[in-house]
């Protein structure tokens, strides 16, 4: 497996000179404190941390996995003691509250720590980041008293958290579930049911877990609208924060994957444990989501991050590894063969996955620039736009970086030939981790159907507006060296608005399987679409830069390989969307 | 895991419907033997091993995987019984030459066969099918003695058949191998090096094992040019067949892979070992295309089976699996959620995996039909054509079928959610093992090289006709049911003649990089309008039988299906086409 580096510069390219999001701290006063040298130096001190000791440890804990033993779950070697060493260095309360001990750094900076962590290792990431997100949702919705007790632990990673939705027979749909919750006369409610899929839900990294989980109350309405949210935690504390009874949860199997070995999987019983309601009676979904929210950009980033690393190793073996003659001008006769990068087909694969990994990164930096803007922003319209943006956007950065990221990862397979597909270079650990962050935490077409439905279709496109202002506002200001590259995302935006209108007029005649049967393509689309504004804003970014930092050439070029092979799929996603519900509902359930 | 059911009902309709290839067989002397019934008889009967001993087999086997131990490879539980009793059924010579005690059954038949092999377990597959590829590539370039002595073993099942060509060094790039044969006394050679990635190359499930091995005379000229093919035995056999020494070739290891853990994947050293050149001398890779032809298809088909296991447990989860509610006239009330299958997004994917798995069912049949007519029909014209068409399909059935396969088997996985990502149903497997389909036997990369480059440009867009006839034939009488799908596919035949008509300008004027810049794009192209033509083929055989056959109905849906949502593909494809190599050489090596 090849070394992981950090790619520091990019980082530094996205925040400081596309975003320049130090205008934007200067602005907020609850980030009066960072600035561009501290965000470096943090990226830094992370890096070293990705760089030197989760990532040389990921392949060795994939083929070891976890081991399950009479309700005990142990992690690979290695985990516990760099678990440790990241809670000590404040990294598993990087965004959390400062009230509570975390480090209360902005999201565009988080976001690069994360791509390092998922890059480094997807199944460890996945330990601090549901606990990062338990301590979201906790920190918007929990009693002060629940968030004295468990936040200051948490933000410390000497717990850690989870999120219990699944049963065996309920994934996407939550409203079915069966779990209940029993009002006790302290206060407390007695927590029975199953819940399947529980990432962290046992294992031996810190001594107590704190799940979240969503079960029903004796008086729930139906369906989603009766589920309430509890947290149920491993051990019962004392008030001093010191671990009492065990409570009446357990963990009864892990899943055997194809993917995140490292990761423990658990099927967790709840027996009449104790638990804690987690803001108000049947708002669980609600609070769920705040986490859940968090969860999702942070699950695109582990389509990222996969990409990236695939990335690094691909291009490092296409530039070793001499295979076959390219074009005359390009041979090097003193060698046997050609290095694989002088060949099409190679620069094609790496392209692709350059694109996608850069595109990516920069997404999720934009992304989180709006999450900053809404968290942090005085400006009550400003404030307002950017929560429209991160509605938007959250489903497709969970969807479209994943996606994108599995497309890369498999690309980064391919240009190792049969290297690729042996476990010694690692590339396809990659695949096989990337995998399931197309599934879970909504999987990417409930994603499709949350952008289309609930966002498009339910604001009757205005959600849309803040993106293509943006857009638009890119495309009012060509730069000449890119006036085709201008054109072409201007047709790409037409065709996203003609589709829209047309999705729209058929939801308005009542066609009631449109949305599902047009949303991932729709999905699919507007990531593209966004992928090329933001390549463009790179390339523009870049183009006053060449001078002084010539690397930044490659930008241009990259902006301009995008717009010629990757945009164009957006008619073929186009004519899909055209063809509405129509050639989907032709099939009865016997023609299947 | 799902159960696996052959789809003899498709087969069937195909052979017999579409292909009507009892014609053929009516016509063709060396087929007089076969007849509908008899295929029908011997597909029954390769389906129960499929079924009831292979398919229950495959998940256990992944697990088990195979074990080395000092140079001995031992298969998983079952694997040896299974495949004596393969062997003492003639499966393993099926296509076999008759006189060596071979089936001799056209390939139409036995590419049913190899789908349903593939199907019920891609690593098991691999030892019959090397072993038959083996026979063919002997066959054809034995001398009578070796054939006399080798082949009635091998089609007996009793021996295996490997093929030795990929080095540590070496791959794509087999001008570059260093294994070296030096002539000995008797008329046999000294081979030794070093060859990887044998699949096969070391096993418990017969007594020898017969490897055709690559290697360089000491007079051979530079390049691959000079690359001979070599018999070498693991053991010796006496003049009776009985075996005699151990020869100098050992397995040294095996390579540790993302799938096919059932099957051994060897890194084999040759030293010093008795070999007998097949062939004449540096004329080894035309005769190891012979087998690399067969296993070509094989290949494609093992994308096809995966594909088709895939499709058939997610269509029976997606029916019984109840979530969420669909458009109100599909709901049922009386349970509490619906099935999976009414949800528009779930229809795309199980449509896109029917498309793709009965379009490439038809697809491996189409080229079966044309490697028969090449191989035994009397009417000279009719046999070039055949073979024309068979040296143009070759690329795209090993490429197409698998790269559709991996799209499909994900989409597989994706329909079951969460329960997709773990092993208990199996479709993760079906994803592991039908990955390496797309890097092994030449990568799908090089298939595209030698399609668009060999095949395309080499012919100046010659070798294209009898494809483009076949289709203009079809597009000349229209079904009415079906005019705007025909209309569809004569629009994307023209986009294939003007990309094709850009490409070989581009290579006139002299860009050397163009071929290799769009060949996958290229092939992909192809991929969808072949398959277009075989849906309407299918659907317009269909139309008249529906009131007969009401199930045909489905043909007509998914052709429907397959123009308006997959067919649009094209329209991306020819666009990055167009772009040539232009935006692929934009980036100096320090760019990337």
């Amino acid at each position: 497996m090849a070394d992981y580096r950090v790619p520091r510069e990019d980082m530094q390219f996205l925040l400081q000179d596309v975003f320049k999001v130090d205008q934007d701290w200067a602005r907020y006063p609850a980030l009066a404190d960072v600035d561009m040298e501290m965000a470096t130096a943090i990226i830094d001190e992370a890096a070293k941390l990705a760089e030197t000791l989760l990532a040389p440890n990921a392949r060795a804990a994939d083929e070891e996995g976890v081991h399950f033993n009479d309700g005990e779950v142990t992690t690979p070697a290695n985990y516990k003691e760099h678990f440790q060493q990241l809670a000590a260095g404040g990294w598993v309360g990087v965004t959390a509250n400062p009230e509570f001990g975390g480090m209360g750094l902005p999201k565009v900076v988080s976001a690069q720590y994360e791509e390092m962590l998922c890059a480094a290792d997807i199944s460890f990431s996945l330990y601090p980041g549901l606990t990062a997100g338990a301590i979201i949702a906790l920190d918007a919705y929990a009693s002060d008293e629940l968030k004295e007790l468990y936040l200051p632990r948490m933000t410390a990673g000497e717990w850690t958290g989870t999120m219990c939705l699944t049963e065996p027979h309920a994934g996407t749909d939550l409203g079915i579930i069966r779990s209940k919750a029993i009002p006790q006369e302290d206060g407390s409610f007695a927590i029975s049911g199953t819940k399947i899929f529980i990432t962290g839900g046992e294992h031996d990294l810190v001594e107590n877990i704190v799940h979240l989980v969503l079960a029903k109350l004796p008086d729930a309405p139906a369906g989603s609208k009766g589920i309430s949210l509890f947290l149920v935690p491993k051990f019962i504390p004392n008030a001093d924060g010191s671990l009492g009874e065990r409570n009446g949860v357990s963990c009864g199997s892990i899943e055997h994957k194809m993917g995140i070995h490292a990761s423990a999987t658990c099927v967790m019983n709840f027996d009449g444990a104790k638990g804690w309601l987690i803001g108000e009676p049947h708002q669980g979904l609600p609070a769920m989501f705040t986490m859940m929210n968090y969860e999702r950009l942070g699950v695109g980033i582990q389509g990222l991050g996969a990409a990236a690393r695939s990335y690094q190793t691909a291009l490092e073996y296409a530039q070793d590894r001499i295979q076959g003659r390219g074009a005359k001008a390009t041979r090097d006769m003193t060698k046997e063969a050609d290095a694989l990068i002088v060949h099409g087909d190679v620069r094609r694969m790496l392209l692709t996955m350059k694109a996608f990994v850069e595109g990516g990164r920069a997404f999720s930096t934009y992304v989180g620039q709006q999450l900053d803007t809404a968290k942090y922003s005085e400006d009550a319209e400003e404030k307002a736009r950017a929560e429209a943006l991160v509605a938007l956007l959250t489903p497709i950065a969970k969807a479209f970086l994943t996606d994108t990221g599995f497309e890369a990862t498999v690309l980064g397979q391919q240009v190792l030939g049969g290297h690729g597909f042996v476990r010694e270079w690692g590339q396809e650990q990659l695949v096989r981790d990337c995998r399931i962050a197309q599934i879970y935490e909504g999987t990417n077409g409930i994603q499709a159907l949350d952008l289309l439905g609930r966002k498009v279709a339910g604001s009757r496109g205005q959600l849309l507006t803040p993106l293509l202002e943006d857009i638009q506002a890119l495309l009012a200001a060509p730069e000449a060296e890119l006036a085709k590259e201008y054109e072409q995302l201007g047709a790409a935006v037409k065709r996203v608005t003609q589709v829209t209108e047309l999705v729209l007029t058929q939801v308005g005649s009542g066609d009631e399987n449109v949305i599902n049967s047009v949303a991932v393509e729709y999905l699919h689309l507007l990531g593209y679409v966004t992928y090329g504004y933001l390549w463009l804003r790179m390339a523009k970014t870049a183009q006053p830069l060449l001078s002084e930092r010539p690397y930044l050439a490659s930008k241009v070029k990259t902006a301009k390989f995008y717009m010629a092979r990757l945009l164009p799929r957006v008619e073929s996603l186009a004519a899909a969307i055209e063809d509405g519900s129509q050639s989907l509902y032709l099939h009865e359930l016997g023609d299947f």
